[in-house]
């Protein structure tokens, strides 16, 4: 029996997500799950309820939907520790998603331990989410910033990484895994080599949450994001885990509502991590929807999401190889996200001609440059599975390939 | 014919609204509108309807239905700039909230622009979200903060604001409406004593906009920013808008995809306004439904919002003054806010047993110590009327209070 089919038969679940058809009811082939994840009934009815009949604010009212709001909402930053093997619910802060995550950290952590000479380590695979906010803390406060290289296969290269880092080496600041290549990050290992150093170490973990057991503990890291929206839930929330010994030694970013602890014209205090961090109405509706999305991924298992996402991208790749117009990028082993060109088509092209077919691939740099640039390509194709992928899917993609080449030819 | 029932009979808007029910079916009176409002069911479907059979994400899809999203989402932004009477799209920024909005201020342009010396004015009774941020910022460039008095009756004081100003005043950042006392501010006036000292005017617009018809251009204001969650949208996005002459002027402040023009590790340039702005997925989903959450408000007319809640306003004040045992605060006009102290009865209490009522209040510092300070209680209990709102959540409130009475009597 294929792993491809892991899922299968009792875990067909395409008929969960209303996403996954075309207006006119037929199925739509979505392979853009690496930029945004189509949601189940579950999320969309967890979030319709939470703004429906449940709708209340948090943390301030007297009366008791609001304190069952407030249960809602606080269960839900439960639910994501223990998701992510943290110590506590307190290590665990909302934001709107992973961009915002990383610029927390930049602008408290980074402005308040960052000096001149300092160094942080990212690699040339990064989303620029992870480059710019680290640019602009290194402009402010003179620390550098040094590039990992990637291995042939697109993997960031680990002795590189021991030999890049040293003694003024700050943070360390990963991609789990790549948007673009889908290749994984040994982050174990990655971890004790920052701190063999003293540095910290950042993960961006936007596509390792969707299909990846994370352990916070077993992981060894200091800080890590990821996006609600990647893994099944809404947009406009995403998640910081942080070390709470971290958080508390870490200064406010945003000021206002709920994250003081007295207000007044001679002087604030503020309240402790996590609310420290989250100032105003927080994204009520969305941390209850998340919940539901992670219950959801939780229950399937991630790592069943990863073997068969994984066995898709094998199969794709083989697929793909089989054309003989195809350049593969990335490893052999990828996390469920194939990134490739067709000779003679820009990817472009391609992404348009396949919507035709009802598949809907990325085309475009994904936010990567510095990866396009050493690819040597201004753009790549890009198919993404989700737990709802099969192979009908690939079928589907390479029916398009072939009509495109005829097109093209 | 009162002016209370300026909204009926052919308006009679609590069906739309499934959170005011309780549990049991039963009439829900929420006079908490000022905290969050209610969502109509339009909002609820919209946000549905996005997450679901329309989902994808915006800007970089090559398929249609990303296309089609980003429609959606730029839509919202163009809904936004005519019920603001923006000049353009461009001068719109999504944001979390409000709180987000004026952080995103003090950052970039606080930050910026701001230096040893130089003077911001707030007033007495901003919320905290209109007073940390500018703590904030005072403390990195050495600005510092002078406070406006109140009138008596707890309006901003504008001949206190004239005499504040002077030639070292920068900001002058003030609530549009106040959120404990529902004071209306002259904004036209407020901004004109700004500007004549050659200052910027921020308007914290969270209370005015949901009922308020707003004018940028009649304002004459430099800044304004509101709150989804309280104009009847989602919670998790809300409103910045700036000057487009400004908002081209201003840094960027969180770095991510989509707000950059080009990524290299050698240097990183960034989009023009709003996308500088806007680091990240955006709130994809909340835009749209906060779209759908103007078209209802502005289809009421929010002139005749105001017009009904600063009616029931005056009516509660009446029934309240009536019972001999309560003190009101702020003035006689007040935009369907209404805050007061009941003799010998903590709010907290008062709300608590409301509760048991089926009525909703607010009872606390309403994010707003200093103001508290100034009325020397450490907490009031405040009751906001919404477009639902009518006399039958008057009267439920009263019997309420009477209960309290007899129960602490």
């Amino acid at each position: 029996m294929s792993e491809a089919v892991i899922l299968s038969p009792d875990a067909d679940k395409k008929a969960d997500f209303p996403g996954l058809l075309t207006p006119e009811g037929a199925p739509w082939h979505y392979l853009d799950t690496a930029a945004t994840a189509q949601k189940p009934q579950a999320v969309i009815d967890a979030i319709s309820r939470a703004l429906g009949k449940d709708y209340a604010t948090v943390h301030r009212g007297v009366y008791a939907r609001s304190a069952q709001m407030t249960q809602g909402y606080e269960a839900a930053r439960d639910r994501v520790a223990r998701f992510m093997g943290a110590k506590s619910a307190d290590e665990i802060v909302f934001v709107r998603g992973a961009t915002e995550a990383i610029n927390l950290v930049a602008a408290t952590w980074g402005m308040t331990r960052l000096s001149a000479g300092d160094r942080i380590v990212l690699s040339v695979l990064e989303h620029h989410s992870n480059i710019v906010p680290w640019q602009m803390v290194a402009e402010r406060t003179g620390a550098q910033i040094d590039v990992c290289p990637l291995t042939d296969d697109g993997r960031i290269d680990l002795g590189a990484l021991e030999a890049l880092i040293g003694p003024r080496t700050r943070l360390v600041s990963l991609a789990h895994v790549s948007n673009v290549l889908g290749s994984v990050l040994d982050a174990r290992k990655a971890a004790d080599l920052a701190h063999s150093v003293g540095a910290k170490i950042m993960l961006d973990g936007c596509q390792a949450a969707p299909r990846m057991i994370l352990d916070m503990a077993a992981l060894d890291c200091d800080f890590y994001a990821f996006s609600g929206h990647k893994i099944y839930g809404p947009t406009g929330i995403g998640v910081l885990w942080a070390r709470e010994e971290l958080l508390e030694s870490m200064p406010p970013w945003q000021g206002g509502g709920a994250m003081i602890d007295k207000v007044s014209f001679q002087g604030t205090t503020y309240a402790p991590p996590p609310q420290r961090f989250e100032a105003g109405t927080p994204m009520i509706t969305e941390a209850i929807a998340l919940h539901a999305a992670i219950d959801y991924v939780d229950a399937l298992g991630p790592d069943r999401l990863f073997a068969h996402e994984a066995e898709l991208a094998r199969k794709l790749r083989e697929e793909l190889r089989r054309t003989n117009a195809v350049t593969l990028f990335g490893p052999e082993e990828s996390a469920g996200i194939v990134s490739f060109a067709l000779e003679g088509v820009h990817p472009h092209d391609l992404g348009t001609i396949l919507d035709e077919e009802n598949v809907a691939i990325r085309a475009g740099h994904h936010c990567a440059q510095p990866l396009m640039e050493h690819l040597g390509v201004p753009a790549t194709a890009r198919a993404s599975f989700g737990l709802y992928s099969d192979e009908n899917d690939i079928a589907a993609l390479m029916r398009g390939i072939e009509r495109t080449r005829r097109i093209f030819g």
